[in-house]
């Protein structure tokens, strides 16, 4: 009977022994740079203060002309090519960056910023709020950022750190974004700008998706309206809800059969009427839920909610009349754009939107999709198409930069 | 600036007006069937007593021969073509169900149960446990149930209506998956069968979204390890969740930009520093917080855990030595396997599927792919073409059943 090989094992639910909601936030110090004089933000507001935590790999040159400036996702940070401090896993992206890696740190000088809004290190909804003597946090009363006060929060770094060109802005997803946003408003600091799985704008199918990953974390009472420090009890259950549901649209379902199909986590239980529906049953179910868990480890709550409002707010044609090619005007940066073709949550299209509104500007543009049935995520993973396209525009760039 | 027209109105965030938790589902009589003698489970429990409440339109013919038999979807119920009892709102299958419609009462008997498991008057998590004297409920320590079992329930209410032929099934969606265990379990009842947007497994990537809505119901505190009757408060916020991430997997990327596109829903603020981040500030969210909030006044969180493990166990070929050909083996039912262009939870390759292994047991079927960019939920909206091909079936099956 199919009912007895799908029978799950008498556990506990999951959800009893999910997340440690006594978990709190570990303390890190972070590499940083203050500067004391703050930041006006899109929305108006001042910060009385801006602090940038950031980390950097190889040697800048003399010349200060090979620095490349990586900027990461969602729930990315700056230890791009290191061990996590937190999670003592490999660095996000170790298989892009290092030595004789695509972005090569035999070469080039690699920077990466801690985004505004985050919550490793830079100033975000973690940091202590403007006009606080106890250090009271900013929490939900942070005020809203948009990619381009990210892009200004990293600007300031770039030229703090003696730079007034950058070789290559390169980035994935949210990355990309700010590799637009960097090349739209910055282009004379910018030679060579690769978008990786990225668009010009959220669409309105990836804002439902942050929705649902937002109204989780409201749902958990112990978010407490986004005053969670007081009481040491972190939002994780809605936390690890909202990881859940973004990391399947980070997937394609070719990545989620290959990886689980339907086999199941444990074996049966023989004793009817014993069961619990609930345990997890299905390989991929028990995937997400460690998904979920391990995420709040690391990430804040607030510092979601900000991020992804940042995101959805991304309309780079909106800013310039509607019209993505009046973004790119006169630009001499040389564009390289990368989608993946099973990526649905940033599909090929939008890519080559991006494509055309630089052939309309007349931009120096090549454009590739790459073959890969790992979804949004194959960004991040070994995908040697990707790695060499990267690898080989870079040093195409490098020729024409004279850093060959 | 961009900014200023996307900044928020300062209102206090949805979520401290979200969903009122002390609002309990509205206990409504049903027309229904009591079965005394229960239901033997595949899971081997057996129900004492099993209810079946359902709803028929039209008349049936002195043959008994006219019977149509309408299986809902995950979070349908029997109120397929009459205002429904809770929310006061049209059936929900009124387009497809009704005097001249593709399915047509003037000509057919129309039966729709609601299914085992469900919380509209059929034997669910709501009822009663056995033994007990109080009326406690069963909630999350009713048992697990399989498509079999709902099929199984509908099979008990068909022959009390003195019917040993159904002149066709049919059901969209989970529908469909019912559609399928019909035809193969009970080939002999079943002239025609017509599984709509549906599969003959739940995949790796469905079972994944099931998972996050599940986690969201079990996240909420309110959810009280199931027994939310006692205390008055129902698992309101976690269930919305579910239902958000749910809804944006029955439209398509294409539906949510040309209903909502990047559309913000109120004035701009123009006060700066007053900002809420996270009110209603696109259109698209607005929608999905509105699926979310009516959802949780028509259905129960127990329900909605019990029906998703139900079609997350559906895998019809493993029922059938992994061969789905086998399942159809020597039927004579007449098939006509319906998929919607757009729909990505239930993609035209599954129905394709289905397809193929019907020609692999040499049934008599036709496969047809509606283009429509509505994604799954077509199958419930104005598709003249489904529409159509539905009613064309039909006829032709009703002239060689005898019936035209």
């Amino acid at each position: 009977m199919l009912w007895r090989r799908l029978r799950p094992p008498a556990v506990a639910a999951y959800a009893h022994r999910a997340m440690d909601q006594s978990e709190t936030l570990p303390q890190t110090a972070h590499t940083h740079a203050v500067f004391e004089d703050g930041l006006l933000l899109e929305c108006g507001v001042s910060l009385s203060q801006l602090v940038v935590a950031y980390r950097t790999y190889g040697t800048l040159n003399a010349a200060r002309s090979n620095a490349v400036l990586v900027c990461h996702a969602l729930t990315g940070d700056q230890y791009v090519a290191e061990t996590h401090p937190i999670t003592g896993r490999p660095g996000w992206w170790e298989l892009a960056v290092g030595p004789g890696r695509p972005i090569d740190t035999d070469r080039c000088f690699v920077i990466c910023a801690n985004v505004l809004g985050g919550c490793m290190g830079s100033t975000g909804p973690r940091s202590p709020r403007d006009g606080a003597t106890d250090g009271t946090p900013w929490g939900t009363d942070f005020p809203p950022v948009t990619i381009r006060d990210m892009v200004e929060a990293q600007r300031r770094l770039v030229e703090h750190l003696g730079i007034s060109r950058l070789f290559a802005v390169i980035g994935g997803s949210m990355g990309g974004m700010q590799v637009l946003e960097w090349a739209a408003s910055h282009p004379d600091m910018v030679f060579a700008a690769v978008p990786i799985a990225a668009a010009a704008y959220h669409s309105a199918q990836n804002i439902a998706f942050h929705e649902v990953g937002r109204q989780a974390i409201f749902a958990d009472p112990d978010w407490q309206g986004g005053r969670y420090w007081a009481s040491g009890r972190i939002p994780a259950r809605g936390l690890a809800v909202a990881r859940m549901a973004a990391h399947i649209t980070y997937l394609s379902e070719e990545a989620l059969t290959r990886k689980f199909g339907r086999r199941l986590r444990r074996a049966p239980d023989i004793k009817a009427g014993t069961t619990s529906l609930f345990g997890d049953m299905f390989e991929v179910e028990s995937y997400l839920r460690h998904q979920g868990s391990t995420f709040v480890r690391r990430f804040d709550a607030n510092s979601y909610l900000t991020i992804t409002r940042a995101m959805d707010y991304f309309d780079l044609a909106a800013e310039h009349g509607d019209d993505l090619a009046l973004a790119f005007r006169s630009t001499a940066t040389r564009f390289c754009i990368i989608s993946f073709s099973s990526d649905w949550l940033f599909p090929t299209a939008e890519s080559r939107a991006i494509a055309r509104a630089l052939n309309r500007a007349a931009a120096n543009v090549s454009f590739v999709e790459i073959a890969s049935d790992k979804g949004h995520d194959a960004f991040l993973l070994d995908e040697p198409d990707f790695h060499r396209t990267l690898a080989g525009f870079l040093a195409g760039c490098a020729e024409h930069a004279g850093l060959a």
